[in-house]
């Protein structure tokens, strides 16, 4: 990528400089700043970094909570072509011990508020080999204002990283999805239409920034010129007062949280009318009456790994699937085990192309050849077209049984045999087989007082799904193991019902997959 | 770019045939098809057109009218690489003979009706070295239902170009900026938002489509899976009945069109209340009362050789230039003639950077360096910065006086002398000068009843404008010389004044500028 035809982070935040000024950038608690200052900040922390080392391709770890400061950093990251990592500081000790260590990065930006004992435990066993910046402290003032005003503008851009986001994927151990300047300017376009936005919209990051969930929508109200407003932590009470001090319209609200914010209505009133209800209409319309109409719908499709939302089901001809269709950044297709696409209605794998997918795994060339082995992103995540084109997530893809030379998703197999109404509830497995490799078995809890044998259940999903793909043993049993969670305890079933013989059991040659992440 | 990550007009077919497949993708006249058939007709085309050699950066050239056929073709060219250059059909034949040899095309695609005539002619001096294809016959339908359905979705993209268009610049002779992929992709993300784009888009081709006003729109309607409707020429009365009948939401109407429009339903009333009223709302709303309320704000700034609009009034914080501010797909600088920054308020060049700025001009690499000689690509448009950031478009550069070693723009002093209350017109030239090479002379009409000296005018330009570029000799004059359309003739005001030196007129070596020309 010439100069001529970049378009960074750090090129926009020039750009409203010279824009807009004097509008506000950033709300942080007692931190306020223009677009002015938040390019002089920018510039003044690249420089700073430069001098201790840090270039093209370097990773920076933040560890610490939802802040202004993150924002600054990976602005400021996009000037000297460095990668922003945000870990997610809720994981266990070891596993970011294993992250940090993994990333190699050069400089971890830390913060001691709530988190430090464990920030305590990770740089213990790391030690110093990179430089660690405490950025709720004096420090990271003083280290900021040593860069100078001196803005080189040097290019970067296009397929080079400026994030990388770990996505959670307890199988393949920890990794980090790296997406390009290229991707980012393209999904804060994309974003910018689903969320209306512009450089009126004040953003409230009321979700963890280590999810793209939030750290997309905060990149794009920067990217568009507005205002994002910083929380630590996700508060109801300070959340409806932030709101109401600030006028933000745009917010990340998960259910859960909607309804805490429901109970502080009803106690004391806050003026929330400024907010737009949103991917959460539906929600959000019992906390304020005062809001724009949308359409009501607000189904996505998305992982980190595709630059967060790929499908979403809010704009254009109402979907038959809540989930939409393709955003216009993305090609996606629907893929049986052997690369081919699959028809209408039948289930696969999901894969996409396009600008916004990641260029890899941060330290993992193995799950870059695995994820993209045939110029198509892996999703590891199984869906199907619909007859109007629209894309319905299934499941995690999970894992596979191997039936001759057939790939059979289980969850496929459960979610037809699920229809049948003498079946409360059910698991699909792999028994080993001499002929066949494996053959397919259904562990089945009966709905009270009915009853099934295996001739009628396998009946049942010949007529549905390809014939290969039926039960050929049943079990009848009296509950399915599940995790705590509520998903499949899929290793219990086996042992209950003499699963294995899985591909890829022994040759360790199966493909991991990732389980849906944004 | 690798296949992984590219998006091209191609894979936008692909993915529409999949995600909408029976939503209408084109009307025109009695042609109608959907998404699924407009990716079979465009695979047809590039099979057909890869039969004929024709191959990755070869040019192919359309001479007609508004069509679906030339959407068709430019996807079809997108899925072999190919560039298709619109012609101007209303140009001279001289010049558009010209045009045709120096694109050095493979394929001419033409149409016989109302435009026949001058075709032949300008085939007559071509020859028939390209191959030339009649689209308003049946040898179009048998030309392209000879490819074959078979789509080797061979991968292209990034900054190959896949659009060339002409820019008026009759100092240049032809030039056609060449555009991306890249570029079409994020233009067209751009006006999707500016446009709130969606597949319920239905937009009616009424300008021409040679110029990108109404080009990029086209695209971006096809981008967000909407509906493109085609006329062949902008009638009023065709336009209501069509608008009607399709219930078309998104046009592209100049005010005179609208206010031949206004007439034709005086008359006849036409059911319009379908369309949004995009950037002319007020216009508009004079021609239906049933209207979404918009901004009503809808200024802009743009060029062919930055893929259309660049700057857009009408999103965001009300700004001081009614042009607005740059879209968030550009850098946007004001520079001096030595290639430094301007000051806010003060006039100079206008320069832009981004993805979506062409990648040189088809077989003019003189114009590369001339218009993009630093990393950035110069508009040859005079320009200034608001103090709220916003951008006001000034003028075409047109000339510069050189005085000393200073590089003065007319246009920009005769911006501050017309502030004069005794000047009623201006017009400033350059007189060459032995000890400055040039210096300004202002040639001024009084108004009635005032009069000014020179001392007095210098005084009132410096104390507004640097002082280098205030009046040195001064002529009072009846008139100022004028061409047909308004525009000063600045020839026969240097015959007028005396004026004459200015920069590269006798060495050949000036830097042209090409006009404002999106």
């Amino acid at each position: 990528m010439t100069a001529l035809r970049s378009l960074t982070l750090g090129d926009v935040a020039r750009e409203h400089r010279r824009s807009r000024p004097d509008l506000l950038a950033v709300v942080d608690g007692d931190i306020r700043y223009n677009h002015r200052t938040l390019d002089e900040r920018t510039t003044r922390l690249a420089n700073a970094l430069a001098a201790r080392g840090i270039n093209r391709g370097d990773r920076i770890i933040w560890y610490g909570q939802n802040s202004a400061h993150l924002l600054e950093l990976i602005v400021a990251g996009s000037k000297i072509g460095a990668v922003t990592v945000p870990l997610n500081w809720r994981e266990h000790v070891a596993a970011l011990t294993t992250a940090v260590r993994e990333a190699e990065p050069r400089l971890v930006v830390w913060q001691q508020e709530e988190i430090g004992e464990s920030v305590a435990k990770v740089r213990a066993d790391i030690g110093d080999g990179p430089l660690w910046l405490r950025h709720d402290a004096p420090e990271y003032e003083e280290f900021l204002l040593s860069g100078s005003l001196d803005d080189t503008e040097e290019p970067f851009g296009g397929e080079d990283a400026v994030l990388a986001i770990y996505v959670a994927n307890p199988q393949d151990g920890p990794n980090a999805a790296l997406l390009s300047h290229l991707a980012v300017l393209i999904e804060c376009l994309a974003i910018g239409r689903v969320n209306e936005m512009s450089d009126e919209t004040v953003f409230l990051n009321s979700g963890p920034m280590f999810h793209l969930g939030t750290l997309v929508s905060t990149l794009a109200t920067f990217h568009h010129g507005g205002t994002n407003v910083f929380v630590r932590r996700v508060e109801p009470e300070l959340l409806c007062q932030v709101i109401e001090a600030e006028q933000c319209n745009r917010a990340f609200l998960t259910p859960p949280t909607v309804a805490a914010m429901r109970e502080v209505v009803a106690s004391r009133p806050f003026d929330l009318g400024s907010l737009w209800p949103g991917l959460n209409p539906d929600e959000w319309h019992s906390v304020t009456p005062s809001l724009n109409p949308t359409s009501g719908r607000s189904g996505s499709y998305g992982q980190s790994e595709v630059m967060g939302l790929a499908t979403f089901g809010g704009l254009g001809r109402v979907p038959l699937s809540p989930f939409g269709r393709p955003l216009p950044t993305v090609s996606l297709r629907v893929f049986d085990p052997n690369g081919r696409e699959c028809e209408i209605g039948e289930v696969g794998e999901l894969v996409f192309r396009g600008p916004t997918v990641t260029t890899g795994f941060l330290n993992r060339p193995d799950l870059d050849l695995s994820r993209q082995p045939d110029g198509w992103h892996h999703t590891g995540d199984l869906g199907v077209r619909e007859e109007d084109g629209s894309v319905r997530f299934v499941a995690p893809m999970g894992r596979l049984i191997k039936s001759a030379s057939e790939n059979i998703h289980p969850v496929e197999v459960e979610r037809c045999l699920q229809q049948h109404e003498a079946i409360a509830d059910v698991c699909v497995i792999g028994c080993p087989d001499v002929h066949w490799g494996q053959v397919v078995k259904a562990l089945v809890v009966l709905e009270s007082g009915a009853g099934i044998g295996l001739d009628e259940l396998a009946d049942f999903a010949r007529a549905r799904i390809a014939s290969y793909k039926k039960p050929r043993l049943l079990q009848i049993v009296d509950s399915v193991p599940r995790l705590a969670n509520g998903q499949l305890d899929r290793a219990a079933a086996d042992e209950l019902g003499g699963g294995g013989g899985y591909p890829g059991e022994h040759s360790g040659s199966a493909r991991h997959v990732a389980k849906r992440s944004s």
